[in-house]
C-alpha cells in the first residue's frame, strides 16, 4: 500500500484500459481536439450541434425534421468549433448527420446513430409525451431473438426477428402473432432500430393498451440471407426484383411475388412450430410499411382468411411502375376478388399528407369503398419517415387480436 | 398495359421507393458526387480505399492493422476522388476510419460498419484460411436473444445476448454454457458484434470441433442497463467504478465487484433456470477480454468449484493501479487460497507480444507457476486487438466441455 497516491503512466494506462473505452492503442481512436458537447438538447427543446474541425471549410446539419432540400449551416468559432441551434424541436427520434465539405458524416460526439439498409446516420431523441411510447421505460421488457430458418421457397438459410412479450419464457400461454415488413433499402434489423417496434410493444402491453404479441420482423429482400453487416459474400444478383432493371414481365412478377410466397411457405410455417402461437386467422396480423406494405397487400389479398388484421403503412395502388405489373397483374385483380368476400376485424391504412406517395393512398381508398369495405384511415402530417411509422405502429398494434 | 414502356418520373420514384435504398424525401441522405467503390479488395488482398470530396483539405485512412502512430495519406486526383492503397493485408476482419480534415468519419461507400462503446468505424474483411472461423459460412446458425433480467445486486433491469446453438429450439437436450466478457467501453453487443463469437461458435460446432454451448454475453458495465444505442436516459454516476475518479478504497472495492457479484448471483441463475442447461462447474465456463478477464478472475477465484474453464485473454496481475486495489486487494488472496486447492481442465491465458499488458500477464504466469498450476499459454503477435481476441476465442472454445 505504499504505492497509494503513485499514480503513475502505467497506473492511468490499467486504469484507462479497464473502465473508458480503449483507445487507439488497440482500436477505433477517439476524436482528437476539445472535449465538445453535440447534440446539446435545451429545455424548451431546440437543440445544438458542435464539430470540431480547425481544417474544413464548411459543415451543415442535415436532418430528418427538415423539409426537403433544407440545410442547417455550422458556423465556425475562432477555438475552431463549428456550431449550430435547431428551432424548437417536437417531441419524436430525429437522424441527421453532419456534411463536412460535402461528405456525409455520423457526428463523432454522439454515441447514438442507426443503420439504415447500407446508411448510417446519429440520432436523436427529444423527449417528451409523444417520444414516451418508443422510449426504453421502466417497464416489462420482451426478448428479441435472430433466428435463421431454411427457406426452400427462396433456396436459402435465412434470418429474421422475433419480438417475444415479457412474460414468453415463464408461462405456458400461446400468443397472437404479428408479421412486420419493413420498406425499400431496409432489412431484418429495421424495426426494432429505426422503428423501436419492441419498445412500442413493451410499453403499450404495459399499459394495457396492446394484448401481449409476437412480432416476427422479416427481411424482405428476396436475394438477401441477413442484413449486409452480416455478409461474407455478395447476395445473387439472379433475384433481384428492380423493376427497372431491363427484365421481362414474367421475370418482374416472379421477383414481385417471391418474398411474399416465401412468408406464406416458409415463415409462417416456422413460427408456428417453434414458437408458442396461436395458429388461426384471428391470432394472425400482418402490416408493413412502403415495400413492406405493397408485400402486405400482395400477400394478405392473394391469402384470403390467413390474416384478420392488415396494416398498410405508406403505400396505396399506383399504376406507373414499369408493366404495371404490381399494380394492374397483382394488387388490383387480388383485391376485387378479395373484397367481394372477405371482411377483417381490422384494415388500418396510414399515410402522411405530404408523402409522396399520397395519391397512390387515395386511389387505394376508393378501391375500398367502391366495395363499402370497412376500414380505418389515419392520415398525419409529415412525410414517408420513420417518425410516421412509429406512429402508425402505435396506433395499429392496441387495435389487434381484440 | 399501354403505358407498358412509359416510364415517367413518377414510376423511376416508385421503383426508387419500394426497391432501393429509400432516399433524402424519408431518410438518410445518399452521399452525393461519384459512385466510387470503397473498400476495393484487390485479389493479393491490398485493399484501396476511395472518398470523393472536392474541398477537403486533408484525407487520411486509420486502419486496425497499422502500428501506432501510423496513418495513410489519400491523394486527390483531378475528379476530385481521393484514393489509398495499403500493402498486402494478411486475412483477418480489420476496421477502420478516415480522418477527413481531422475528423474521424466512415467511409461513406461501406455499408459494414460496428460499434466499439461509444465510437464507429467501417470494417473490412480480408478474405483466406485465417478469415473463415468468423466468417457468415453455409452451416447451420445459433440464434441470439436478447433477454432482459433482474439483477437485484444491481437494483436494475439489465440486458444481456444469448447465443443457444443450432438446434437447440428442435431438441430437448441440456446445454453446458460459456459466459463471455468484453472489455472496457465494450457492452453486451460487443463479443457478436465485434468479436462475431456467433459466427466463430457456428463453424466450430458444424466442423466438429466445438461441443454445442450456450454462451452468455452480459454488460459488464455495473452501471448500465444496456448498450448505449438503447439508453432513454444516462446510467447513474453512483455506479461508475473508475478508481481514477477521486473514490475511496471501499468505494472502489465495491465499484469492482458490482458486476462479479451480480453475474454470480443474478445473471447465472436466470440462465439456469430459463434455458436448458447442465448447471454443474464441469458444463460451466467463464472468459473475459481485457476488463472482461480482470472480472473472470475475480468471480472465478472467489468462486472455488464454480467454473471447471477459464479463459483470461489480455490480462494479467497488475500492482499499479491506484490504492492498489484490484490485484492487492482482491486478486493475489484469491489466487493464493484458490491456487491451493483447485485444479482446472482448462485454464488459458492468451496475450499479444506487443500488448502493453504483457508484462502483467507474465506476472499471472509466475503466480500460476509458483502453485504449479497447469495453465495453456497462448502468446501470439499483435496487441490488444479482436483480431487477437477473436483468435483466442476460436483457440479456447473447442477445449470446453470434454
Amino acid at each position: 500500500m505504499n504505492q497509494k497516491f503513485a499514480i503513475n503512466l502505467f497506473s492511468l494506462v490499467l486504469a484507462a484500459l479497464l473502465f473508458v473505452p480503449v483507445s487507439r492503442a488497440q482500436e477505433i481512436q477517439r476524436p482528437g481536439g476539445p472535449k465538445v458537447v453535440s447534440p446539446e438538447i435545451a429545455a424548451d427543446n431546440s437543440v445544438t450541434f458542435r464539430l470540431y474541425s480547425e481544417n474544413a471549410r464548411s459543415v451543415e446539419v442535415n436532418g430528418s425534421w427538415m423539409g426537403m432540400g433544407e440545410i442547417l449551416q455550422m458556423k465556425k468559432g475562432s477555438d475552431g468549433i463549428w456550431t449550430a441551434s435547431t428551432e424548437v424541436l417536437e417531441p419524436s427520434m430525429y437522424h441527421y448527420n453532419f456534411v463536412l465539405d460535402g461528405v456525409s458524416i455520423l457526428d463523432p460526439r454522439n454515441p447514438k446513430a442507426m443503420r439504415d439498409g447500407t446508411r448510417y446516420a446519429s440520432t436523436l431523441m427529444v423527449p417528451g409525451d409523444a417520444s414516451e411510447v418508443f422510449q426504453l421505460n421502466d417497464v416489462p421488457h420482451g426478448s428479441i431473438t435472430k433466428v435463421w430458418y431454411d427457406s426452400p421457397t427462396l433456396k436459402l438459410n435465412r434470418r429474421m426477428y422475433v419480438y417475444t412479450p415479457p412474460g414468453y419464457e415463464d408461462s405456458k400461454e400461446k400468443y397472437p402473432v404479428l408479421y412486420l415488413l419493413h420498406g425499400g433499402g431496409g432489412d431484418e434489423d429495421a424495426w426494432t432500430s429505426l422503428g423501436r417496434a419492441n419498445y412500442i410493444l413493451d410499453n403499450l402491453i404495459a399499459a394495457g393498451k396492446a394484448r401481449p404479441m409476437i412480432v416476427v420482423m422479416t427481411n424482405g429482400n428476396a436475394n438477401q440471407t441477413a442484413s449486409v453487416t452480416d455478409w461474407s459474400k455478395q447476395p445473387d444478383p439472379a433475384l433481384n426484383i428492380n423493376p427497372g432493371s431491363n427484365r421481362s414481365e414474367q421475370e418482374i412478377m416472379e421477383g414481385i411475388t417471391a418474398f411474399p410466397k416465401s412468408l406464406v411457405n416458409d415463415v409462417v410455417p416456422y413460427i408456428e412450430s417453434h414458437f408458442r402461437v396461436k395458429s388461426d386467422s384471428e391470432n394472425r396480423a400482418i402490416a408493413g410499411l412502403s415495400m413492406g406494405c405493397m408485400q402486405t397487400q400482395i400477400i394478405s389479398m392473394t391469402n384470403p382468411g390467413m390474416f384478420e388484421y392488415i396494416g398498410c403503412f405508406s403505400l396505396g395502388i399506383h399504376f406507373n411502375d414499369p408493366f404495371g405489373v404490381i399494380s394492374n397483374n397483382i394488387l388490383i385483380p387480388a383485391y376485387d376478388k378479395y373484397l367481394e368476400t372477405m371482411k377483417n376485424k381490422v384494415f388500418y391504412v396510414g399515410v402522411g399528407s405530404e408523402d409522396f406517395v399520397y395519391e397512390g393512398v387515395q386511389t387505394l381508398r376508393k378501391k375500398l369503398d367502391e366495395h363499402n369495405f370497412k376500414y380505418i384511415y389515419n392520415e398525419t402530417g409529415g412525410g414517408h419517415t420513420w417518425a410516421n411509422w412509429r406512429l402508425y405502429l402505435s396506433d395499429f398494434s392496441p387495435m389487434l387480436f381484440k
